[in-house]
């Protein structure tokens, strides 16, 4: 139905859609290009752009009635359906994404959580259980998890990930700052740096 | 000297910097922007469009001379001074980052921690010191740290930002899910929400 959409616009519909899903009880009202653009720190004319994959769904003058786009981006991103996670290392960083509450606003759910620690294993977390990691494959297979975020140390990462692709996920987030991993044909992958967010703000100290 | 980037094209710059610095011994050579646009996942019409912004700085036919746009963006990101960084808050999201190697890898510096519990103060977790939350005026002033990575309660967020304002912090990097926070004019302030990396993988599943 609609053309491919390259990442950075991806990133930009998955902003668009979060404000349209904090705007409840204006669901039957319409939002304009330019109210959109502000609320997620875009042009007016990119989301006009990004949103003519979807074809021509805005109205002239009025803008985008707020439920329609809202149903189409929910539609998208697989909000319609219960998304499910699975966080693999329960150190630092994999308690924070299970605490996370941007993972419970947002139609996910953590079904699963792994280590090999074995003072963690058993232990449930946010309604969360952490599963002895040997067990991963079966366990995942079980939950039916799409995707996973993978919070191990680098040097485990790659063997983490062959697993997981082995149990069925489908795309993996990998948040082990890994050199080269590799993936097989049709299994969704990407690097999550959380230093990049700071290159943004050093960016706007230095120019503006 | 440049115009104003968008925010989504400062995340692109980013991106191209760091696939710059990852090419040290290829100093000398030409990058074209199809090269660089595969290795950020973006369009080759996308890069060149980001790098107009300053000037006529590709050579036709031959591209990008990597030496001389790796300084631009070095420049530009502030990556040829020290980039300090502190830390609020020493829970499990701000040891991660404490802990988070593209923080080491990428001229940033973490100077400090805080956090108010007494098992944690004086502690010192990859070279960084854990202060007592109360003096973090002090701290940050002596550091003289430009951004703060927040990681506190969302109920203690605005408290603490209104500290690090006083303490003479430019940018905050808020990952404590909070609702409207609010900064004086002039300070940088940028919510980091984690969960948005798995809704792009979520759209790519279902769209792909």
């Amino acid at each position: 139905m609609h053309r491919k959409m390259p990442s950075s616009g991806i990133y930009r519909l998955a902003l668009y859609s979060r404000h349209l899903d904090s705007l409840g009880n204006r669901e039957d009202e319409y939002i304009s290009s330019q109210e959109l653009a502000e609320a997620t720190g875009n042009t007016a004319a990119q989301v006009r752009k990004d949103l003519t994959y979807y074809g021509s769904i805005g109205e002239p003058g009025k803008g985008y009635k707020i439920k329609k786009l809202r149903e189409l981006l929910m539609e998208a991103f697989g909000k319609k359906e219960v998304r499910k996670l699975v966080v693999i290392g329960a150190g630092n960083l994999g308690m924070a994404l299970i605490a996370h509450s941007g993972f419970r606003t947002q139609q996910f759910k953590i079904v699963a959580a792994f280590d090999r620690d074995a003072r963690k294993i058993g232990k449930v977390v946010e309604n969360v259980m952490i599963y002895n990691i040997q067990n991963l494959e079966t366990v995942v297979a079980r939950t039916g998890a799409d995707i996973a975020l993978v919070c191990v140390p680098y040097y485990s990462a790659q063997k983490v990930i062959d697993k997981l692709v082995l149990a069925g996920v489908k795309a993996i987030l990998n948040f082990a700052p890994a050199g080269r991993i590799t993936v097989p044909e049709g299994i969704k992958f990407q690097n999550v740096d959380m230093s990049i967010e700071a290159d943004r703000l050093y960016y706007l100290l230095k120019n503006d």
